[in-house]
């Protein structure tokens, strides 16, 4: 069996050819999961779809979201990526969470919800200060409605206080952020693994 | 002079006739604003309007905006009114707090955003846990760009941990939601007034 | 190879012969446990012990941290209880989170910390509203500092909206808490289980 | 009448000759309220007290909390300055957080927390990320118990992602510190010069 990964960008610009720094901490990951053997399949641009706003898996016309859900559900690793916003993560991050409320109810006769046994990670950017508060949030509302944390999930950048860099624009990609994307992709891809093999039993 | 008061209904249902339990707690804090003569003017139910995604303070074709920032500019107290999923603000939420980041760069020759001299309050709802960390998902951002929060700036309700109950089908207001609304509005109403005769200097 | 779970009680209370909350929230995950063939051997009343401020292993003289510290890491299940006080965990949970930041630089060859293949779930109690706010500080925090969070790993319990009812009190545990808390130890049972068997590689 | 400024450091280093950051944030807050006539009068080492853990104004033998607290509302504004550690609050700063919830129950007729009309701020540093986080905890707690927040109440300082220089060790105040703590100052100190001529009514 082998271990797939999504990723989807939850940047406010809807545009798909505008750069975007999360899309750039994408493919830093995407590099390291590469050396773990897993492919990133897609990114998602989340701003250039209708994700209506409700919790349930259907919001009716024009609804993006039940594609989207597939989509995130035919694979084993979620890379929830996105830019800080005020210090928190953004409306349309919050949208995505927003819509997997549904799962709660969506239960097999194990009690067990669609996201059982796959594996979130949390790829943050902005430039400054917000990083913790966004995976705080992203870490504990994925984990209500199913999904598993691997050991250091969150793999982030962020600039010196009040700063106006973008991770997009630096040169090179920081060192540490390097060292942990690695240690995010080799922890997901082993734990999206053992739970493809041995399922939660609900 | 006097000191008037603007409520958003930043609840998912997009149809202004649909029962929200965050109206029906606007409602509980229309009295008690009456009672220290602050009009609620009006109710913006804000996901029947078009808020783009972004962070200027027009994002062009169809946005909604410029018009309702106009409308919260235009009063000295916001009622931020919403319900709670996955323990947390929702997206529509976010999307005002995301659009008010422009705020940041609209200062006058004092350094002073137009949010300055402006009180903000929450009105939180939710059928169960997640009030605390909705209002410091609220004061944290709203502070950073500008607004004043009064003394005992939340008025919340939740049920149980899990429960299913909505504050809109309540038969009664519970006494302590009753009692807390009483001092949100004294406290706004106060400061606001102070802030409208003596504004911030910058 | 047998899977062993520690809980540590977070009460501001420091006689262990207080009734606290979370020792009632504690005897319902311990059951739910055993019932998944894990032992519970022992819960910690940390307000008991002598938890120095600081962020090395060590605080010398009479710090209780390297004790607590080798018993915590001789388990491979960590249930983190404790009270919601302000809407947030306590300042004794906090001190142990302080404490873990140390697992940062005592990683192995293979860049491992001492916590890496262990599981940890939260179990939060509170009067009134705060769990979710509180689950997402520990999630963060723990996650960071290299424990696997499995799906659904918050068991908690608080009242209605400013109420004032403990969790030890009630007649019966609801429902709800007894089916949560069985899916918490279910989940973490199997996936420390599998990191036991097969652990992250670094 | 003169409004008076404290400042606690809730720093984790208990001898107050040992240097620390949010020393260092202080001195800039202080000059700052100087220039607005503010005497920050004392800066208190909570490390260096005995501030026992609890939720009364007084636990009893040894307990250091309540000639803090007596020193606390002697103050017009308060500067809560502590470090940043796991991406949130330290320890010290959620055991005087606790304390203060005493404030619930300390009403007077017309229902006012002793904390009523004065002011809160935050002063917050740390080598990385965190203090977006750092600050909703505090706003949120604080006001929960009655202090208020003047327009801008932030303070701040940590450096890039994943950093280990100290705010102590910078050669210079960064431009937008010192720029942001005269917007700290100039707003605390209006406010409360206003709540302090005209006092929340209840």
């Amino acid at each position: 069996m082998t271990v797939k990964a999504l990723a989807i960008n939850c940047t406010l610009k809807a545009k798909p050819d505008e750069a975007s720094s999360s899309d750039a901490m994408i493919a830093v990951l995407k590099q390291a999961f590469a050396e773990k053997r897993v492919a990133v399949t897609e990114t998602v641009r989340v701003a250039a779809l209708n994700i209506l706003p409700g919790v349930s898996s259907d919001e009716g016309d024009g609804d993006d979201w039940p594609t989207l859900r597939e989509k995130i559900l035919a694979h084993d690793i979620l890379i929830f990526a996105g830019p800080i916003w005020m210090g928190q993560i953004g409306s349309i991050a919050k949208r995505v969470l927003e819509r997997m409320d549904a799962f709660l109810d969506e239960t097999d006769e194990a009690g067990r919800m669609p996201s059982y046994g796959k594996v979130a990670v949390a790829a943050i950017v902005g430039n400054e200060d917000g990083a913790h508060f966004s995976s705080a949030q992203l870490f504990q509302a994925l984990n209500d409605v199913g999904w598993t944390i691997p050991a250091v999930a969150a793999c982030y950048w962020v600039g010196e206080a009040m700063g106006s860099t973008d991770f997009k624009d630096l040169k090179d990609t920081p060192e540490m952020v390097a060292k942990t994307a690695k240690m995010v992709a080799s922890n997901a891809a082993h734990l999206a693994g053992l739970l493809q093999s041995s399922p939660y039993e609900g």
